[in-house]
């Protein structure tokens, strides 16, 4: 068993929800839905939905394939598709924790979360950068936690994430470096079944700062940091000139890219794999994943949204979660 | 006709011109190489060559199909394949300021570069950031030349280019912006015969800055930008988030995206598109474009290097001072 969290109500989160239930229902995995019940009912695609009411997460099981499970959770005020509500705020961060004590206590084997608009949660006083982060802080290991794009033809990892570009390079540094690629080297063995990870280690400037004639942070932190990485027996090459190391030819040398600010890792997984990216949270001691889109107000409340980036997240949550037992 | 340049001996530019030779001798389009006889005749592939001796440019046209036609240029020392010399730097600028020339008197169409290596022509005294500052300065017009990579299914054209990512946070301005966006409308226009190009404008920060919560440069300088770009009637959309902008569905909506830095517009380019990718310099008074591809010193000397990037370019060539003779 799996649980989902809500997101923003206002959002896509209900809809892909229904769709991702028809879509699994009858060969899973499955999964429970921390929600407002009224709300759910007001999705599209809801007409005909059968939902489940179990007393605990370990009830849930035995009703996934005739209803879609759910665990009450009421909003403050009745949402609106695409008009976020700051006075909602409390009930998404409250799905988000009650998943989190689920997976903490074993009742549910991982966590899928549907997408949260930041910018309304901070408006409300939210104080993390992103989802990512508050989970890291709720499962008592903030800082430890770290962000893969997993996708069909590549897996990424962003060293620096959600900030902005000038404060990606203020605040890179070699520990960092050290830090994202041993979780992301453990993560490789102990959740995808990797027995020998090979990570790629980008630049950060182009053509890798062409020795040193663009640029040193190639030579004065990637370079220390491989160097920590070798002598610790985890296999890293680069650093990689950041155009040329997404090629097929390229992606077929290694299991995951470090990259080093958000956009360098997000444009190539989002171009070559925009409806089936995941998003995976990395170094938790809880199973996380996420659809790898946001929250889609521009489109919330017509049907028209895809669920397969969600479906693709609760399937690898669940790979995820297996491989963790079999080890 | 169309002038190709040498590029560094030591590269695989005389490898790929004579496999590109041998697809298009008899389609056209016809070009000469502006180079050494007997380095080229001692490249992979050379074997059974015929290379032509013509007088001038006019006469190289009737023997394209029989003979490569190559104007003489001597290399100071015998060229080691995969060892660039600094002695060879004045031939390396030398043929590319000959292919100016036939270009800017009209002796040719347009002319294409061989890749060439930033770093050893600097070590030889070297005064340009890369080939296309170089060209802006041959023809008089240095400052006005704008890079575009062009593949099949994406135009991307940066703002800020050869410099590390820090300067280029430090040096985009609005002006740029709008300078880049005007020279790549005209050539939407002028080069590539389309009528009214649309232009996407890329954010900086993850998320285009998400509102100001990951840096302002959206608002400071890229939303002013399109203000004055759009009160000249140029069809521009944006700040974009960069992750998004270049799957299939955003790409169809654009003609070409003006990029805030050198990887935000090469790494989808060359994801997608890596080996008939082509270079082409805007704003400049003569046809010039390029593979998008380096020396390549690693695999030089080998006869397995791709030509379909530099028959691209050729093709490209072609097809711009076509359109531009019809104009």
């Amino acid at each position: 068993m799996l649980a989902l969290t809500m997101g923003d109500p206002a959002g896509i989160g209900g809809e892909i929800t229904i769709k991702a239930w028809r879509a699994l229902r009858d060969t899973g995995p499955a999964f429970l839905l921390i929600a407002d019940p009224d709300w759910l009912r007001r999705q599209p695609g809801a007409a005909g939905l059968s939902i489940g009411m179990p007393a605990d997460a370990a009830a849930a099981a035995p009703m996934f394939a005739e209803a879609l499970p759910l665990l009450a959770l009421g909003l403050a005020n009745q949402s609106i598709p695409g008009r976020p509500d700051r006075a909602n705020a409390a009930a998404v961060t409250g799905s988000i924790a009650r998943a989190v004590s689920l997976a903490l206590d074993g009742s549910v084997r991982g966590i899928v979360t549907n997408p949260i608009s930041k910018a309304v949660l901070q408006e409300a006083g939210f104080a993390y950068p992103g989802h990512t982060e508050y989970l890291g802080a709720l499962v008592g290991t903030p800082g430890a936690e770290v962000m893969m794009l997993a996708g069909p033809s590549l897996r990424v990892v962003p060293v620096t994430v959600h900030v902005s570009l000038r404060r990606a390079l203020d605040t890179l540094t070699s520990e960092a470096i050290v830090r994202v690629a041993r979780t992301t080297r453990d993560a490789l063995r102990r959740d995808f079944g990797i027995g020998s990870p090979r990570l790629a280690i980008a630049g950060l400037n182009p053509h890798a700062g062409e020795a040193g004639h663009m640029g040193d942070e190639e030579t004065s932190l990637i370079g220390p940091a491989m160097q920590v990485l070798r002598a610790e027996g985890i296999d890293v090459t680069g650093p990689m000139p950041p155009d040329t190391m997404f090629t097929p030819r390229a992606r077929s040398r290694y299991d995951a890219a470090i990259c080093m600010y958000h956009d360098q890792a997000l444009i190539p997984l989002k171009t070559l794999d925009m409806e089936r990216g995941v998003n995976i949270t990395l170094g938790l001691p809880i199973v996380r994943t996420s659809p790898d889109h946001g929250t889609a107000f521009d489109i919330s409340g017509r049907g028209e949204a895809d669920p397969t980036s969600l479906i693709e997240a609760i399937r690898l949550a669940d790979r995820i979660a297996r491989n963790r037992s079999a080890a």
